[in-house]
């Protein structure tokens, strides 16, 4: 791929889509296009785009990056598939695939897209929270690409590579269905435990002063962005929904065994729950 | 006070135990006389502490720390105080309070002892996971000071200064109701939260590495002792149910807003909880 006059088109710059544009700066040399509803000015303060994105240099793009809100990626899509050459390859970076999958399923261009999902990000949003190496050696999920055109896809992969992201193949719907257990979840139990403490702290004050590092860690998530996260809640919400049942009834069944004073079943959970270190140890 | 001479006696050499018995050497240069049901030689091994604690050394001991699972201290706190000097003050670490208020209240040497609860720790445990900076700036919380004696409540004072820890004073009753909310449902939110995504996953291979930072930040504390837990969760059995039925009660409350696509409720209830923000970057 020649580096030289590498455009690539970014929708989208916040932390997600910040950081693909410093990342493919520093690492492929591109010419970031950029096109943001709220940020387009802090992002070109910020020294994340070279330029504005629009309608007269779209069809020069090699690639363009959704990275907005999942609840707009399918509209953003449609327009994008609509107007760009038949060199450009779009791809989406959403934390859901599945509904997107379907707007643009029949689109005459649906080979030009690919569904992707880089496993990156941290609890803090916007332009100023991006940093280039937020991809380095990142899982990314890449869905449907017997969808893609293969010479696309496998310029896709080229560019993944050079950021040192780590590449899944799976199918939309599966995608979907374990991402609300590893991610989404995580987020509601973050979101409700820091609630359930603040609530109490309405009646008892300054509680939060005996809280320690590991109260910390446990609520990071509720740091979370409520313009990135409420979306992604409600158009993953069958999932979720199956997974937050779950979750519950795991807390209702620890419930009774303390009610009941089962100490030897609750260490006996706490003992198999305790094999989850060799896999966050792998996660790093 | 003397620092030579100065000889602290330590019951349970495991990551907190040994953590204050690396910390008192350093700063105090202190004489570590340690006990330990299963890691004695291992504590020896590692040079947490100097000698082995004893009948018949006890009654030169300026001060005892206590450092065992919580359904314990309450028996070694009777034992101790029975054969201690005058001199003497014990002090527990124990993550719940009240249960040993109770135990040793009418005790003739209650004056002699002080409930103390570090609030620190990592999700490792035993003497490998000691380190001597563990106190540092950490918070301190002591409870019914007024029931320990003057002259050695100070020298408690002094010692906790030296080691940099920040003091809180609060009932014991007060504490281990506040304690259930930011510690101990953090555990429990956390394990559960391990045990609902291993469960799926014995249908569903690998699912775990499309887990991010952020899993791996929610569920960190799954990782955490069942030996130091399980007595913590059943010694506090009252407040701690109270504290898993607001948290359950919340999450319905968050799956019926889903249910019913209440996005804009959803993205207000977020909003109101990233206030946290401001508290956890206190915590730090």
């Amino acid at each position: 791929m020649e580096n030289k006059n590498l455009k690539i088109g970014i929708i989208g710059l916040g932390l997600i889509g910040g950081s693909f544009a410093l990342a493919l700066k520093q690492k492929l040399n591109a010419e970031i296009y950029g096109k943001d509803k709220y940020f387009l000015d802090k992002a070109k303060d910020l020294g994340l785009i070279d330029f504005e994105l629009d309608d007269n240099n779209l069809q020069e793009m090699k690639f363009v990056i959704i990275a907005t809100p999942v609840d707009t990626i399918g509209k953003i899509a449609i327009e994008l598939l609509d107007k760009i050459s038949d060199k450009t390859l779009v791809f989406d970076t959403g934390s859901i695939k599945h509904n997107i999958a379907q707007v643009i399923e029949n689109h005459s261009k649906r080979n030009q897209f690919l569904l992707a999902h880089p496993i990156a990000g941290t609890e803090y949003s916007g332009p100023d929270a991006a940093f280039p190496s937020l991809y380095e050696n990142k899982i990314n999920i890449i869905c449907d690409t017997d969808r893609t055109r293969k010479d696309l896809l496998k310029r896709a992969l080229e560019i993944f590579r050079k950021l040192n992201m780590q590449i899944i193949e799976m199918q939309s719907k599966e995608h979907d269905r374990h991402i609300a257990y590893v991610s989404h979840l995580s987020h509601i139990s973050s979101f409700m435990l820091g609630k359930t403490v603040m609530d109490l702290e309405k009646d008892e004050k300054n509680i939060f002063q005996m809280a320690g590092s590991g109260f910390a860690s446990t609520v990071r998530l509720a740091k979370s962005s409520p313009e990135t996260w409420t979306p992604i809640f409600t158009e993953n919400q069958v999932n979720i929904l199956q997974a937050l049942d779950e979750y519950i009834e795991n807390l209702e069944n620890f419930k009774k065994l303390l009610q009941n004073n089962k100490s030897r079943n609750i260490k006996e959970l706490l003992t198999r729950t305790n094999h989850i270190k060799n896999i966050i140890d792998k996660i790093g």
